[in-house]
């Protein structure tokens, strides 16, 4: 059954993020380095990040770095290219995540995302108006936040895996998984995550670490959707507004459980 | 009366930020980034950070963004040029804030504020040095913080906002807003704000979200000088240090009610 | 005796922070730089942050700093240019602490950090990996984490020490201070601390800081050590997680008495 299955290769990538501690090489916007740095340390795994050209190239060209996330929130050229050598000595030994941040909103990240698209990365993580840009069906995002549930763009996610070859993961009020054929869906969560700024670009670093010690990009986004989804809702049970959100979010992935995970998972 | 007009317009501008979530472009400074987008998603505004000069003139050109904010704290020539492509961009259309952080203390800020001086800015907030010295009073700033109360800014505030056309707020132990003409001075606020770094900052951010929603600027430097001071208020009850005080604040913010506003707000 | 003569030193310089709020120019990864602001605001010190080469050199050379750190996480050629400025600028007039983060696994970083060495930093903060590497003992590191406890490299800080005139602090488990001659010991800390990202770097921060009141480099590099390793084991007493660490870190920072020192230091 798909449910036990999710549920224990979850379980598995929570202990093996905190046996292997993956190195997980961030290329992502200035406003979210710190809780990224923050949330993944507190899962495990062991977060990098760069913005030297050379420095990028050697550190993925070394094979040191379990995995790496191209997030596009604070883009520029000189970063663009940064990630270009990223993706280019990654070839395809290394996955990576995508995180289209507000694209369909601003035209550049909008082409450099089609660029980055035709060099397969390994998972895609968006919100519903980011995901439908994507895909072609001209979603109108407005800034980074999206103008519609994510329920609106499961088929834009389910075509944008099909002719991609990633895994995409659309989060929102209910997070879904697809890898172009079947669609899973989530209900954990809690909409204080988006008034505290970085919990999404968090979860598509988280997603790197997952694909840094995962079976498969299924389970890698099953697992990043799962756990960010229930340290959400224990998150929420205590804080009084989004600044202790924040706060608590963080302790409850350093402190979450297999038995949090199987208690607690809502797999829809 | 002044005080009933100010308390009614502040609890409106509070219910507009939460309805109406105005994008709100900030250009600010490396170091506050996350505090001033979690203090705006608090408020119910919507941050957007930008660095690519062409994406900021498209976002401001597009009228997506509802106001903006100019902060000098780390700035560089690079960003010099895109914020004169967001107040190019912006005309008269919409409205910006600049917040002229180490000018006098530095050369370089110094001329390019008064470069962007003659661009007529909707709204100027800074601490006392800062305003002393871009109205030309000569003061000598200490790095980022202010070498004077605000008391003594009050008569360069007013010169600087007669000669600017822009609503002029100074923040420190009191507030004061000024059209120019008449000044009003705001008792809120606690001096845990000054040991955390980016609250000064974000309250630029604050008065750019404020007169994306406001009638007039006046009001909205108001509803931020209120807004700000109030909610500092409310957490240095409850904050054990500077690091509690900084969640507190956050909290505060998002819990904000305009009864609050009506039961706290010193108007002096 | 020597512990009775640190902790009285470190008590001074706890009390001078507050006194005399040294301006310190932070010259820092872009991930760390708000945790580090808001612990050195804690300690009562001044942060600036400044990316502009001639901002950098004019606010060294005007004498407005009382210390700096060169903190190498995100490094560019850009802020390298600016560290050479700030270094030449500097002279033998303003004492300086190089953080050679992640030195040793990634070639650029590597050179420069060897160029800086030349240019004679009063104080070098370091993980064990790290100093291993500057001193030319051929560590490899792993990213920003170190491969190894902090014994492992007393030796190679001693060589260091000695070579370079740099007071040597090796920091981890047991916090290591080396001129070269003597070694000391201090237990003080919390393994959570690895686990919050930016509390090493701020440690750097928080060591220039020390500097700018300090008799001596030695005396910086102790009061550091024990400040910083006294707030871990507070922060550690209530923290529930990561998350809350860092806030109660901050917090014990900005409460912490020279009675706290008095009775929890533990110079072994």
């Amino acid at each position: 059954m798909e449910k036990t299955r999710f549920i224990e290769s979850t379980c598995e990538i929570l202990k093996q993020l905190r046996e292997c501690s993956p190195l997980v090489l961030c290329l992502t916007n200035s406003v979210v380095q710190p809780i990224t740095a923050n949330l993944l340390l507190a899962a495990g795994a062991a977060p990098v990040m760069l913005c030297d050209d050379k420095e990028v190239g050697e550190l993925v060209a070394g094979g040191a770095t379990g995995a790496f996330l191209v997030n596009l929130g604070t883009l520029s050229e000189a970063q663009a290219q940064t990630m270009r050598t990223a993706v280019e000595a990654a070839g395809a030994r290394v996955p990576w995540v995508l995180d289209p941040v507000a694209v369909g909103a601003l035209s550049l990240r909008t082409r450099f995302a089609d660029e980055l698209l035709k060099k397969k990365p390994t998972l895609i993580r968006g919100n519903a108006s980011e995901i439908m840009a994507l895909a072609g069906f001209g979603a109108s995002a407005r800034g980074p936040e999206s103008t519609c549930g994510s329920d609106a763009a499961v088929e834009a996610a389910r075509k944008l895996a099909a002719q991609s070859g990633a895994v995409v993961l659309v989060t929102g009020a209910v997070d879904y998984v697809t890898d172009g054929t079947e669609v899973f869906a989530f209900g954990n969560g809690n909409a204080l995550a988006t008034r505290v700024t970085g919990v999404g670009c968090s979860m598509g670093a988280l997603a790197a670490a997952c694909l840094a010690v995962a079976q498969t990009p299924l389970e890698a986004a099953v697992a990043n959707a799962l756990i960010m989804g229930i340290v959400g809702d224990i998150a929420a049970e205590t804080a009084r507004g989004s600044g202790s959100f924040a706060v608590e979010l963080i302790d409850a992935l350093y402190n979450l459980s297999e038995n949090d995970v199987r208690a607690r998972a809502r797999i829809l």
